[in-house]
């Protein structure tokens, strides 16, 4: 599918890192004459930046800082089995599967913190799930250019195929079994977020190996779904 | 100061956590009637939610649900003063001091997250900080009406203060000198997050006690500024 994604960064991410997935830039040389330079060198189509005329395709009140490109998430996004083979035989692995997050925000940020923390691909299913498109792009700061983002079909056939490969598939849900802390991620991990109001659906959840648990305040009713993962990233990461 | 909050959950909080803080409602009986009751209950003066009145008033595009609240935040905010006199004498107290967070995003979601790990209040600096808004309260989930929200003045000054009465004030940066999993925080603590594009100001990070910093992988440059402080606070409460 072709998206249009905006602004400074996220453009010039995708220009040093994925120049390959742009079909055409939207900018104005005198704005931005390095982003122009950029692409022109890589030989990547210019047109400029006409506020009128692009608001309609980015959505009105987008921060879009006059400067867009469209790309083409096709060639961004890998196919699964031909990423997971690239991952064979490899240890210290890290996955997370987006199981139905619903706002760009939490899918931009996930994926944010995931490339922080060194995870090796984000799991995106086909359906229920908030694709990939320019709010999603914004709100990672263009670091979707920069990891692996990989569609999966059915989310439960995903962890079994994953299971048989060794991997160990961690469900992330206020009311984990297991506290965080005391597990030791010693095998390639699979991290599933939930739903922002729902949380992982029950099937999902009884074909994880183990339900963590981050702990909260009894005060608090729940972390919001980026925050969860990102700690939960983080702990894997101090245990690698 | 007054200002409008928005949406059913942040409401919903208002009037269970703060009814003394709202001065009006704006509410339809038949979409919200759990709402309109429990306002009518606490003799809060309600008014129907008009969309094209209220729209101006909210902000365009803003997901207000349909329902809304005027509120004092000059009664909200407490004074930092009495506010750590309320502490004297306690253990392993645990606060935030927003440095320059221009985002109501983040500022929303630390509030959330500091609620959520238990930590007992978010130092707001009168100046160059984004305040107290809808969007922020939104972004909180309603959180802010469950923790102490204190006004200060200069973050400096406020540092010294709380250095004088024993705390240990942590400055939150990339290039922090100490690894945060390191951090025994045995005594009572204070985080300072840094502007989301500029970090902590120098001077403020001289007066810090010890910089943090949360390993990230090379190839990623930095955290969210919601993120950084989200990962400090479960660092810091699993250790209380």
């Amino acid at each position: 599918m072709k998206i249009y994604i905006y602004g400074k960064h996220p453009v010039s991410e995708a220009l040093e890192h994925r120049p390959d997935i742009i079909d055409k830039v939207f900018v104005d040389q005198e704005h931005y004459p390095e982003i122009d330079s950029r692409a022109k060198n890589k030989g990547i189509f210019r047109q400029p930046f006409i506020e009128k005329k692009l608001e309609k395709k980015l959505g009105e009140g987008v921060v879009h800082q006059h400067v867009a490109a469209l790309i083409d998430t096709e060639r961004l996004v890998l196919d699964f089995h031909s990423f997971i083979e690239t991952l064979e035989g490899k240890e210290k692995i890290g996955l997370v599967i987006l199981g139905e997050i619903q706002d760009p925000q939490n899918v931009g940020s996930i994926i944010r913190s995931a490339t922080a923390f060194g995870i090796n691909g984000v799991l995106i299913p086909k359906d229920r799930q908030a694709q990939i498109t320019g709010s999603v792009i914004k709100a990672s700061v263009g670091t979707a250019f920069r990891i692996p983002l990989v569609e999966i079909g059915n989310v439960n056939q995903t962890v079994r195929e994953l299971q048989d490969r060794h991997y160990w598939v961690y469900g992330l849900a206020g009311g984990g079994s297991k506290n965080i802390r005391e597990e030791d991620f010693s095998e390639n991990s699979v991290f599933i977020v939930g739903n922002e109001a729902k949380g992982l659906r029950e099937k999902t959840s009884e074909y994880c190996d183990v339900m963590l648990n981050i702990p909260i305040s009894e005060q608090a009713e729940s972390l919001n779904a980026g925050t969860s993962a990102a700690v939960a990233f983080y702990e894997w990461r101090s245990k690698q």
